[in-house]
Order: C-alpha cells, then sequence, then structure tokens
C-alpha cells in the first residue's frame, strides 16, 4: 500500500476514503500517511482533529513531495483548477485518482491539466454519499459493499489501474469498469435525472400560493422521492452542468415518458395505465430482489 | 363506540382499521363485532384466521343489519359497485365512511346511489399505507399519528362527522378536513403526481436495451426515489382515473417546470440550477423539520 496518500478536499468521499484505508493499513500493519490539501482551513481542522487526516498542507510542492496516491475529493467544478495546481508538482510515480460523480468532463480536465502526464490520472467514481457531505459524516465503512467504477484511459499504465482498483477493494468496495462516456450515459439515467426530477417537483410545489398546505398534507411516499432533494445544491449543480448532454438526452426521454402517461391518462386508458404500472412495478421488485442488502448512493 | 362494525374489503386499511378498533374497544370494556365482507372468500378467510374480524358475511342484508359503521375499504374504482349493493340494506342510523384515495369521484358515485339517504355517508382518506397490501400487513397501530381527511358533505348530521371523527381519533389518527374537491387537488400536487412520476421513471429505463446494464448501477438515491413504483398498480391506476382532472393539471404544471429546468441545463445556466436546487433543498429541509416523528403514506 501506499505510504503518503494526499486527500485533497477532505469531506464525506475523501474522509471516508482515509478512515478506510486508515483502518486497513492498520490490519496490515502498514504505515500510511494522510495528508489533507483544501481550499478553506476549517474543515481540514475539522479532519486533523477526527483523526481523518494526519497533516494538513497548504502548499503543493510541499504536500505531494513523496506522495504515492492523490484522490481529488472535492466537486467536480473544482477539478479543472486543482488539476492545474497539482499537476508541477507530481512525482513521475504518483497516481491520481478522484471521487467526481462524473468522467468524461473530469478526464477531458485532466487531458489539459495532466498534457503528457495524463498516464497518472487514473478516473474513478465510488458510488456512495448521502444528503449529508463534509467530514464530519465520514465514515471507515462508507464504501462497504457500494459499487465503485473505474473509467480508465488508454494512457494508464495496468499496473495503476489495478492499484487503484486494489486500494477501492481495501475500503470494501466492489469495483467494476466503464468507458467515461459509457459511465456518464448510465448515472444520467439512474442517478443524475432522478436527482434532477426530485429537485423540480420540490421547486415547483414550493413556489405555489398554497404551498404550506400542500407541504401541511405530503406524506411518506412524498418524503422518500424527495429524499434526494436534500442533497448539496452546488455539487448538483456540477454534476448536472458537466453530464448536460446526457443528462438533456435522458429528461427528453422522460419528458416522452410523460407525454405517453399524459395520453393514458387524458383518454382514461384503464388497461394501458395499468400495464405500465404493473410493468413497473416489476421491474423494480426484480432489481431490488438482484440487490446486495448495502447499496450504495 | 359502535357494537356492530362491517368492513367492506378487509386488506391493509379495512384490517387495521379493524385491529386498532379492537384494541381501543377492549381498552374501554367495550363489545364491538367486526363483520367482513369482500369480492373474495380468501382474504375474508385470512382475516379472520388472523383475529382481524370476528365473522364472514356473504349477504348484505345480514351483515349490514344492526351496523353502526361500515368502513369502504376498497380500490375506488369498486366503491360505485359496492355502493349500490349496500345500500337498499342501510339502517337509519348506519354511518358509511371509506378510505378511498380520492374524494371528489366517491362523493359523486355515494351521492348517485345513497340518493337521499346520502348523508349517511361521511367521506373519509387515511393518509396511510405502504407499497404492501392485504390483510396479512394489517397492523393496530398503521394509523398512529398519521393523518386522515374527512371530505363532509352539507348532507351529513355534525354529529355523525364527529363520530367518524372520533373512530379515527381512537385510532390514533390526527383528523383534519377538507371540501373534496380541495382534497384531490392536493393530493394530486403531493402524492398521485408523484407515484405517476416514478412508475414513469422505472417504465422508460425498462424499456431499453440496456435495461439490465443501467439498473446494476443504480444505488439508493433511484431505490428511495422510485420506492412508490412499487405500489399496487390496480389501486393507483384507479386513483390516477377517478382523479385525472386534477393530476393532469399537476403534471402539466410539472412539465412546465422540467421545460424551465431544461432551459436552464441547455443554455448552463449555473446560478438558475442553483438556485432551483438550493430553493428546494431549504423548502424541503423546512418541511422534515415541521415533520411529526411518525407520519403516513
Amino acid at each position: 500500500m501506499a505510504s503518503k496518500v494526499v486527500i485533497c478536499g477532505v469531506g464525506l468521499i475523501g474522509g471516508s476514503f482515509a478512515l478506510a484505508l486508515k483502518k486497513s493499513a492498520l490490519a496490515l500493519r502498514q504505515e500510511v500517511r494522510f495528508v489533507g490539501m483544501g481550499r478553506t482551513r476549517a474543515p481540514l481542522e475539522q479532519a486533523l482533529q477526527l483523526g481523518v487526516i494526519d497533516e494538513i498542507e497548504t502548499d503543493w510542492a510541499t504536500a505531494l513531495a513523496g506522495a504515492d496516491l492523490v484522490l481529488l475529493g472535492m466537486p467536480v467544478g473544482q477539478m479543472p483548477a486543482v488539476m492545474r495546481a497539482l499537476v508541477p508538482h507530481l512525482e513521475p510515480w504518483t497516481i491520481v485518482t478522484d471521487g467526481g460523480s462524473t468522467k468524461s468532463d473530469v478526464v477531458a480536465a485532466a487531458r489539459s491539466a495532466f498534457g503528457d502526464r495524463i498516464g497518472q490520472f487514473v478516473p474513478g467514481h465510488p458510488i456512495a454519499g448521502a444528503e449529508k457531505s463534509g467530514v464530519a459524516a465520514a465514515k471507515a465503512d462508507l464504501y462497504r459493499d457500494k459499487r465503485v467504477v473505474l473509467t480508465p484511459l488508454s494512457e494508464n499504465a495496468p499496473g495503476d489501474v489495478a492499484a487503484v482498483r486494489a486500494v477501492w477493494e481495501l475500503c470494501g468496495a466492489n469495483v467494476s469498469q466503464l468507458a467515461p462516456d459509457e459511465h456518464d450515459r448510465v448515472f444520467a439515467a439512474v442517478s443524475h435525472l432522478p436527482h434532477l426530477l426530485a429537485f423540480a417537483l420540490v421547486h415547483d410545489l414550493a413556489s405555489r400560493a398554497n404551498a404550506d398546505q400542500l407541504f401541511g398534507f405530503a406524506a411518506g411516499g412524498f418524503r422518500d422521492f424527495t429524499r434526494i432533494a436534500s442533497s448539496h445544491p452546488e455539487m448538483w449543480r456540477d454534476i448536472c452542468l458537466a453530464n448536460r448532454i446526457a443528462l438533456l438526452a435522458e429528461l427528453d426521454a422522460y419528458l416522452a415518458e410523460l407525454l405517453r402517461a399524459r395520453v393514458l391518462l387524458a383518454s382514461a386508458d384503464s388497461a394501458g395505465l395499468e400495464a405500465m404500472f404493473a410493468t413497473a412495478r416489476a421491474r423494480r421488485d426484480a432489481w431490488l430482489d438482484s440487490l446486495a442488502p448495502s447499496i450504495g448512493e
């Protein structure tokens, strides 16, 4: 295992990564130093106090000297600037990976920032998290039995990809691989679109003159349907913008589906509505049956 | 309390109503007989075995003789036929109430079936339930701290409305009142639309050539967003059809909201997207803070 790991952006994702690796390092009797870097000081101090990191660095050269692994844990919108700042100070052997929820844009930013050192960047996406964010929510078992998707580049050395995979497996994750654009199309459908839909519903109802009455009668179904509308606005703004081509395609497919549902409803097509609902329920229940007991966000 | 209660449709709603009232009757040392009626025999036998009802009747005249209270617990689509069958056998003092999720259509059906006896029908809607249905899922505390909305008619005697309210309060529920059409507009927004949206998303993804891959990467956010897509297809077909005017209005408002979100996305309006997400999160979090610890479905 790496002996110096730099966590850039010590929040829920980076903090949980550090805690999980610390636990594994302890079990394996390995010495690993965790260094925290970030755009603001307070969360780093908190991470230090919580034992998530061992030291705080504010200078890229010092932080990256001798580093074996760097995890970028900030929202995807901040990654291009961070990459440009860190690349000049990378050791030739340092592997950089990330926890960004979109991959095509992160890879494009990395190609621009890393230049001919792009092979040192192995893109990744842990499917974990919660509405909660920040290092206070970090926990060593966040990735246990969760999926991590790596989207390796043709320039990556197979050994470096294997190393990143091994590190995530030490965190307890199940690692799979997709091409970056395939990753973004899949997550536009099963994650980014649902988030947008939930935000839009709450926003729509919040703007009504009788919003208080509406929320007064909202119950458990509404609560679960909108849970992801309590997600972090800045993070989801970045994700939606970063993946907006794939997300627009998914949104348009969904709008078309809603218009089909509207026709069934307006024409009181009883059999058509029931068939749509029954197909959905059967598919969802089959999916639930196939799930591991613990799944990611 | 009533001494003879007839439950028509002994599923989750009717069965839990009977169990809750049985418990209260026991505590109050009242003798109450619970009679089950239903379109099929098997769930009635099951309800009898589970102690949810005390006897099964198959004949309306016998079931309703001496009855003080009747609860209609079947899907709203079946109510008109049931009402027409039971009205000729009602005692002059019997109060009929229901657990239907829509009210304007139930009231219209009741007006047609009850005629000048419409005052005996006090419409109601318990905001409880789950994806589970059937008497096996019934439980005495289903309505504890949940909301029940009554939509009384001008023909109801105040004492009869108070009696239905009291019975639901014995079940542990918080009872409020709305006009039937107001009820339907509110629940179109906070319940019926979210169900339609969740069914539509799962249906959309299930129809894709790469559906298995998509569901393979779906995680916790998707699971909660689509939980209500595991709801009962027949029940939700009936609800959507019964309330389709209000539901179409809500669907159109939501389509307009999605088109606004689409403009923000297509024009990469970063501030606009973040403002939309932040407003939604703040409103939802304020709502969560205001909730009783236990809310209904």
